[in-house]
Order: C-alpha cells, then sequence, then structure tokens
C-alpha cells in the first residue's frame, strides 16, 4: 500500500489517527473482499453476489460499531441499512452509497479479472474499486476508526447502502418513502461521486439526470435474401440508422421538439466559474484517444458534459456480425439509447418526446416500438449548505487545497430521490478518480486518496457537528 | 415423399423413366443424407465438413458413371470436377453448383435443427435444401439415370461444384482460369437459380452482382462512461448511423457520388415484360409480413429487385445490447453493408466509391475504416442462346407451361466468371422454389418439383442435342 506521507493524517486528529495508523492492512483487506463479490445488478445470474455483497457489509458494519444494522428487503437486491444516534444535540447525517457493480463486459479489455484485485503502483484495480465501493468503504473505515478511538460519533449516522444504483435503483425510492418515518435527518449526503480533473477535491453540485429507451424495429418476419428481397422492402438496420441520425442535428442539437424546453439556461456567472477551472481539454482527448473533442455547437466542453443534455446510443444490434459476409436482410434491429438531463428537465416527460418524436418519424416499410427504460432527474444544489461548507472546510484540511465545484456529467438519480421522498438538502461527495474508469474496463481507485478520504470524513463530521447551521 | 403425379415423367423418356421409377427412394436418401452433412463454407469451423460434402458428392459421382471425377485443392473449400465425353459430335455442357451453404443463425427460429432434414407436406426442411444441394443432386440424378437407362448421356457433361459460392467464391475463378484447358465446353449452365413467384419455371436472363464492405467506426480507446464523457465527445454508433443514414436519400436512391453511372437502363420492353410477369405484391407483402412494399422511386417492385441496384445493412455491433441498461458510449461500432449491383456496374469501382465517399463523410471526433469484403459482377444472358432455347422447349415440356425470363434479384458472381474466365455463354437456371428460405431459417425444397427438375434436365439433354444450334 503506497500512501502520500504528505498528505495522510492531515484533517484527522490524533487519537482517531492512532487507530488508522495500526489498521491500515486490515482495512485494505476489508476494501478488497468487498471488490472480489461479483455483486452486478443488472445481471439477474449476479443476484446472490448482490445478496452476499450486502451481508458483508452488514458484518462489517457490526463489527465496526455501527447499531440496528439490517439487510432490508426491497423486492430486487436488499438495502443495507445501519445507524449511530447517540450524538445529543448534534445534527444527523444519513450518508447514501451503493454496493453493486457495472457489468464488466468487454472483458477481455481488463488487463486483470475484474473480481481478482490487484494493488499496484498505488491503485486498487477491480470492478467497483472506485464506483462505489471506495466511497462505501471510506464512510465504514471512518465512522470504524472514530467509535474506536473515541467510543462515539460527533454526528448521528444513518447509513443506507442499495444495490441497485447501477439497474435504475429501482426500489430505493419506495423503501425511502417507506421508512421515510424512520431515516429522519438534517442533510442527506450521497457518496458517489468523486474528485475533479487531475487530483482536485470537488463537490458536485449539478448531477445531470437519466432517461433510456430502447428502440425495436422490426422488418420481415425473419432474416430473409438480400438479392431476392433487396431493393423490394425496408432494411430495419437502414431503418433504425435512419431514426437514430435524425435525432440530432449536425450542429449537435437533438432535434426532438420539446426536448430542452425546461432547461435551466447556464447563468454567465457559472461560465465563467466552469472556465476557470483547472480542465486540459488536450489531455482528456488524448486519454481517451480521440480525433477531437466534439459536441452541441455554442458550449465549452464542461458546459456540454456538466450543463447540456445529451443523447447517446448506447448499444445497437441487428442481423449478422460474425466473420465473413451474410447477405441477408435481417428480420430486425434495435438500440439502447440513453439522454443525459440536466435541470429540470423530466425524464418521463423526455422519454414521452422520444417516443412520440420516433414513432412520427418511422418510415413506413418496418414497426418500429418504443420502449422505455426508467431513468432519474437532475439535481442542482445550493453551494451553501451547512453540510456542504463543512465538507468543504474538511476537504481543504484533508487534502491541502480547497474543492472546486462542480456539475458532473454523471446522474446519480437517488439525490433526487432523497430530495423528492425525504425533503433532506443533498450534498454530493466521494473520492473516486475522475479518470477510474467506472463503467468501463480497469476500473480502479487511488490508494492514497482513499486513506485520505478517510480523514476528510473524520474531519467532516467534526466540522459539521461544530457548525452545524454554516 | 408426395409427387403430385400430373407432371411426373413429363418429358423424360419411358427407358429413363423405368429407372427413375424404381430408384426414387435411394435417390431421396442420397439427398437427405448430402444434407445432413453442415458445409457452411464461411465458418471456418464448418471446414472438415465442406471437405466431408465434397468426398461424399464425390463418392456419389463416381457411383452414378461419371468419370475422371476428382476433389480438386484450391487453396480453400475443394472443387469437385467430374465428366463423362463420350457423346461424339454432340455439344458440351458445363454444368456448375455449389455444395456449401449459408450459416444457420438464428438457430432457435428454426422448426427443426438445419441438418437434421425433416420431410413433410412434400417438402425437405433443411438449410442447404433448395440452395444448392437440390440443383446438384437433380444434375447427378438425371446423369445417373441416364447412363443406367441407356449407358450414355446425349451430350457431353462436365460438373463443376463448387464449395465456397456462399463466401465469395474466392477460389473459383482462379481455378477456372488454371482448368481453362480442360473444360472446354459449348455452354455453361449455372444451376443455381430457380423459379419465379408461385409455381411458374423460370430462366434467369439477368442476375445482380454485389458488393461488400465493413464499416468501421473507432470512438474513444474504449467503452466510457456516457456521463463523464457524454456530450463531449462523439459516439460511435451515432456516427455510424449518420454515415448510414446519409447513404441513401428519402426517394430511396443511393447518394454515393457516381453509384449508377454504370447502370444499363431498363428498356420500355424489359419493363412492359416485367409488368406482365404474373406476380402478386400483397402476398409477397402479407408473406414478408411487412406493413409496406418500399423502395426508390420511380420503379416497380420487381424492376426495384430485379434491375436496380440495393445497398442494405447486413448487420450491425456496437455497444452494450444484453439485458437493462449499460450507460456507456462504446470504445467502438461496426457495420457489414452489401451493395446488390446491376449490369454494368463493377463490384471493385463501386467498393472504392463506397470507401471514398464514407471516408469524405466521417465526422470529426471518430476515425472511420472502410474494408473492401470481394463481391461479384453481375449479368445480363441473351434470350436466344441454344442452350436456353433448349432448356425452355424442356422446362415446357417437363412442368406444362412455358417458363418466364426473369431479372433475378439475387447474385451468382460465378456465371460472370464462367463468361469471363472461359468465354462461354452462360445459361442460368435452377429449381429452387422462390420462397424457400435461402439464406433464412426454415429452408426447404418442394419435393414434386425436385422429381420433375430431373425429368427436365434429362429432356434438356435430349433437345440440346438435337439442336445444338438453336
Amino acid at each position: 500500500m503506497t500512501i502520500s506521507a504528505a498528505s495522510v493524517g492531515a484533517g484527522s486528529t490524533p487519537d482517531v489517527e492512532a487507530y488508522l495508523g495500526k489498521t491500515a492492512g486490515q482495512r485494505l483487506q476489508r476494501y478488497l473482499d468487498f471488490l472480489r463479490i461479483p455483486s452486478i445488478s443488472g445481471i439477474p445470474e449476479h443476484a446472490p453476489d448482490c445478496r452476499r455483497a450486502a451481508g458483508k457489509l452488514a458484518d462489517d458494519l457490526r463489527a465496526a460499531g455501527l447499531e440496528h444494522v439490517e439487510v432490508s428487503e426491497t423486492g430486487g437486491h436488499p438495502i443495507v441499512y445501519a445507524d449511530w444516534l447517540h450524538a445529543g444535540g448534534a445534527p444527523t447525517v444519513l450518508l447514501y452509497g451503493h454496493y453493486d457493480v457495472q457489468p464488466v463486459d468487454p472483458v477481455d479489455e481488463w488487463e486483470a479479472a475484474p473480481f481478482e484485485p490487484i494493488v499496484r503502483d498505488g491503485r486498487v484495480l477491480a470492478r467497483g474499486a472506485s464506483d462505489d465501493k471506495s466511497n462505501i468503504s471510506i464512510a465504514l473505515s471512518a465512522a470504524e476508526a472514530l467509535l474506536a478511538a473515541r467510543g462515539a460519533l460527533p454526528v448521528n449516522l444513518r447509513l443506507v447502502f442499495e444495490g441497485e444504483e447501477e439497474s435504475s435503483s429501482v426500489h430505493l425510492e419506495p423503501w425511502l418513502v417507506a421508512n421515510a418515518g424512520r431515516l429522519a435527518a438534517d442533510v442527506a449526503l450521497v457518496a458517489d461521486s468523486g474528485f475533479f480533473a487531475g487530483n482536485v477535491p470537488a463537490i458536485t453540485v449539478g448531477l445531470r439526470g437519466l432517461t433510456a429507451v430502447e428502440i425495436h424495429v422490426q422488418g420481415p418476419f425473419q432474416d430473409v435474401h438480400s438479392g431476392v428481397f433487396g431493393g423490394a422492402i425496408e432494411n430495419p438496420i437502414n431503418a433504425l440508422a435512419g431514426i437514430i441520425a435524425s435525432l440530432k442535428g449536425p450542429d449537435g442539437r437533438i432535434r426532438v421538439p420539446g426536448f430542452y424546453d425546461e432547461v435551466v439556461a447556464l447563468s454567465q456567472e457559472e461560465r465563467m466559474a466552469m472556465a476557470a477551472l483547472p480542465f486540459d481539454e488536450e489531455a482528456m482527448r488524448a486519454e481517451l484517444d480521440v480525433p477531437a473533442l466534439v459536441g452541441e455547437s455554442g458550449w465549452t466542453t464542461l458546459e456540454r458534459r456538466g450543463a447540456r443534455p445529451t443523447l447517446d446510443v448506447n448499444g445497437i444490434w441487428g442481423g449478422f456480425s460474425g466473420e465473413g459476409t451474410k447477405t441477408i436482410i435481417p428480420g430486425r434491429a434495435g438500440a439502447k439509447i440513453t439522454c443525459r438531463l440536466v435541470a429540470n428537465q423530466d425524464p418521463a416527460r423526455i422519454s414521452d418526446l422520444l417516443r412520440a418524436h420516433i414513432t412520427e418519424i418511422a418510415p413506413p416499410g418496418v414497426r418500429v416500438e418504443v420502449v422505455a427504460m426508467g431513468g432519474g432527474r437532475p439535481t442542482l444544489t445550493p453551494r451553501d449548505l451547512p453540510a456542504t461548507r463543512a465538507f468543504a472546510v474538511a476537504l481543504e484540511a484533508s487534502f491541502g487545497r480547497p474543492p472546486v465545484f462542480v456539475r458532473e456529467g454523471g446522474s446519480i438519480p437517488v439525490a433526487a430521490s432523497f430530495e423528492a421522498s425525504l425533503k433532506l438538502p443533498v450534498t454530493v461527495m466521494g473520492f473516486m478518480p475522475p479518470n477510474g474508469n467506472f463503467h468501463a474496463p480497469n476500473e480502479w481507485m487511488d490508494l492514497a486518496n482513499f486513506e485520505t478520504g478517510i480523514r476528510a470524513l473524520v474531519a467532516f463530521f467534526d466540522e459539521y457537528a461544530a457548525h452545524p447551521a454554516g
């Protein structure tokens, strides 16, 4: 375990630091064991693994001294709940994370087996190493260290760890509503975010929402000979390509009528703040190995990915994709599309607009069906929340520089759920590396930031307890 | 074996008919055994099966009394050659067929295992049942019956059966050139065609050619998170869809500059003859179960599929196609495209035009590569060839109605190879049902036409020997 000595311990207190210092080995092992469980929520075969991850998490929480630890059934993958509520008079923090992970395809692009974590050059390489098992493990370790060193936390703490974040959090919101009576808190800390480009701590004040649809195009009743029928009938792949192509203009703008109606305009002040962020376009282009960064005209790259909605095809299929040539007109084709949304776009409304538009432009020779696949609302969080301020102080103390406030391109629909279901202010935070390959092969976490993150969270609890009103 | 009694025997002679009558069972078994060999030329794992099919075919030819039977190496799947050359003074017919078959995907849409032929309601259901093992088996049975019944054929016969027709016939043309010295003939009968709609015998005077390309689009170096990067970079699937969509206009015309330059215009006479063909548009639409027949504006369905070129995507892939949602921008996407060509389009030139055009329109945020995947020339055959006339007489005698002359939508590049390499006039013929699901699940052959086809070929040999100059 390689840790940058300069930062470790800063922000923490001597009593906690003493405990953390002597338990680093066990802590790493616990984290690696967590990563070994392939808790892929979106693949039904991995349901037992999700349950196993929940069970291990509950055991670890109990061992760390948390109370009321519960693996709570939801109808899908369970939610793990725990609390510690003995800080009379201090505020209550509800901290959220998710123990499920993304699928691992294409698995042959991984440098090592995704669920056999390796530690190399100060990094842990594994599916879930950053998203989101790092943030969960950091929270667990911070609470454990405080309880071990002081016998108490400075704040009251509720932990809610779900197992369906990577598959649309279907059961979280009903669970939050059903359990609202026992989830009273002053703030929800959504621990599913990370650093800004480079190694700059960040607090996420804007998250994009998401709406997902599938397009199914049916041509002839089965694959047919492209010689015998070519020219006589519509080809479902050509039709699908035409539909997809027509969804965006050459200027990168989405051409679905009404799509931009609810978008909150970026203020001049926000555009200036975003322009001032330490962001290296060329580094990003080179890292992704693309010829150019491109997108909707009239906006910078950071604006496009943080404050503008998108429409991306996540997958497409149809016909013959094996070696060689198969001269068919396929019977069907399909595509998965997600739109990232920004405040105040509504996922259900956008899904309806997509369905209506695609149905309208579908060519006459095929049958087109658009299936809504769920989504989540975007969020915009005020920067002057007391918990947000306290976390900014803690990050600066631990990492030696103040955080930047960013509008993140990703979606954490649950952030909106906490706002909507529990009426809680939400601070989105976390310690993932911005280029950590989450949702991609070779996901990784920086071990130094993992360790410093524990100290930052300890510092946050102390700071927030000291300044509960900001 | 259900055979329509009305037609069997017509066109044949009593001596041959006596032999055919008592050997029907063995003949069917031989054909079914041939169908049991999964000789899929396009899938490398099936190379031993192709070799097995060639070996069985050679054995059957020897048993039937053909001479100089040879399994000839080509560098790919072998070519089976046989001849019988003792009809002094009579013309020589070179008859071509192919013993390889298409892949069977999607295999779950078959009513029975593709290589376990079943006989039901007068049909044989199996991959290759029509294309092209029916025509090969018919030719073998006709020669066998004549040799058994008369001890001689009325014409000299050379049989050339290749094993790569379904995978671009890569080695046929070099083999023809290398063996031109021993392939002298008066006509090439390309036995890889079939009936017109319904049960109307047909002689194919036009065949479309083919050019195949693959488009590979490379975006980011791997799949990346669609939240973190969505809006910042081009999505390779969106880019690919845009490219494909731009290749055709809303009028169905292909928008690749120069694409139509070499197309031979349909004469008014040809258009009238095509309009007079017994073709039921609504039956075709209903059979394919599509909402409408569509295509290039300004042409009838038969013109579009017989005399106009096409551009069809045969397969497309990219990103995540599993269950659920995976929020990625994929690293790459690809598609297979084939164009059916008509006289006098040149496959290599069209391939070059496609590559140049696609490269030019490729968007700046991705890398696009176009790979030529081979092709074949289109043909147009004069209707007054002596062999074509003789075959028309034989078809009318056997099936009770004169054949129609059609421009077929499919491609038999080897027809052009025989013209080009051996300088032989070519008659394209055969007995496949027009809706026989070749290249698709549930391929089938009509057993009555199989039997009558044998008689028609016998009648053709007699007629051509009697009228070698038409």
